[in-house]
């Protein structure tokens, strides 16, 4: 047990999360090291939401409002890490969730679902079929999941699906700590934040804002500034991190 | 099989090695996790040596070669990642190799062990006693193999060792990719690089620095500068990263 008062104890809990995860197969050896990858950005942003970072919640409550079909993609880290998160958000706006792994199984598939349900998600699941233009595993979803999604949010999803779906004419979200990743820079919105503050903060707007912030956070979006000004926050921590 | 001419044929191949290692209970799951911090500074560095990390390889030889009971600590990433390039090391500088976990079990030990015997390492092995100022697991070493060293390579090691390892007096050299780690701050020398990269360097300059050389280096060993340096290099990078 880790004493709750332990200067690390949210990080230390996060990272017994995902070995117990891991053991039970909803968490891959990859996933464990992106996990890692994740952790390492997130020191850099000083383990907090930024304030560009806030203004890219409030927009991706407005644009999962605006969605005619929106749908959540779920892979094993993030079902590891933010099941009730997930639960909430799906409460707030209204979105499919559903599950798509980069190493998929079918058994990965039914644990990661049992994961979101036990948590209270209403899981889209269902038969899948062969409908993104990926190769093997990623190129399942269902028809009328990610498929007929008008918009899809990716939490911590790899470069290839991201790039696919903007391609088939999707607006993307996504979640991901490392502003300069091929997933940052392709989707139409990227949130650079920690996947437990993310949703939470993405599920408030979505009850907060007005019809009118709505419309002006998706009228003045602009991800290349959000990426911009992520990466400032990074460069100035590091540049004082010896004083 | 991945294709030899892949573009990131030479970060795929290790991460097969590494899972392949984590379900042997070589690497532990955070082992992986610590494995992606790792690469994610890499990235920032662009993936290559630079000019201050050559000066602390060049150091790290000068100072290797003029310990008088040099110890190389080993843990399970390392023996991963790089049990050929410890045979090398050894082979130039002469030091003492000994494996000390943090997630610590005879079998794990035994298995490393004999990892590093497959690669032609001379692993210094035997009975192992509760020697140095930590709790649990990290205390065990041997009293006449890092208890009475009077400097200890560390690659990869935990901030706590690190500190302890200074506490008692000793010279530390670190290879660790992050510049703002306790490790990287507490330790004489920190070797900002790659493990696979930094080892051979190491090694070479072990043969190539000629006495007054390494002279030269140790006297003008200036550890914060290096540190600096390395940040400076993340810092640029980061700044013009989507130019």
């Amino acid at each position: 047990m880790i004493p709750p008062d332990h200067p690390r104890y949210r990080s230390l809990v996060v990272r017994e999360r995902m070995a117990a995860c891991a053991r039970q197969g909803i968490v891959s050896w990859e996933g464990l090291t992106a996990h890692g990858r994740g952790e390492a950005f997130d020191y850099l942003i000083g383990e907090r939401t930024t304030d560009s970072a806030r203004v890219a919640e409030r927009t991706a409550a407005a644009m999962l409002l605006a969605a005619r079909h929106p749908v959540i993609s779920i892979n094993g880290n993030t079902a590891a890490l933010a099941a009730p998160e997930i639960a909430a958000l799906q409460r707030a706006c209204g979105a499919i969730v559903e599950v798509n792994l980069f190493h998929r199984t079918e058994e990965r598939v039914r644990q990661i679902e049992a994961l979101l349900r036990d948590a209270g998600v209403a899981v889209f699941s269902g038969e899948a079929e062969q409908l993104l233009p990926l190769s093997h595993d990623r190129a399942w979803c269902r028809r009328e999941g990610m498929y007929a999604a008008d918009l899809v949010l990716v939490p911590l999803e790899d470069g290839d699906r991201c790039e696919a779906l903007v391609r088939m004419g999707k607006k993307v979200i996504a979640i991901d700590l490392n502003p300069l990743s091929r997933t940052a820079r392709t989707a139409t919105l990227t949130v650079v934040d920690e996947l437990t503050r993310a949703l939470p903060a993405i599920a408030n707007a979505c009850t907060a804002l007005s019809v009118s912030e709505r419309k002006h956070l998706i009228d003045s979006l602009d991800n290349h500034y959000l990426l911009q000004e992520a990466i400032v926050e990074m460069t100035t921590r590091l540049a004082h991190a010896l004083d």
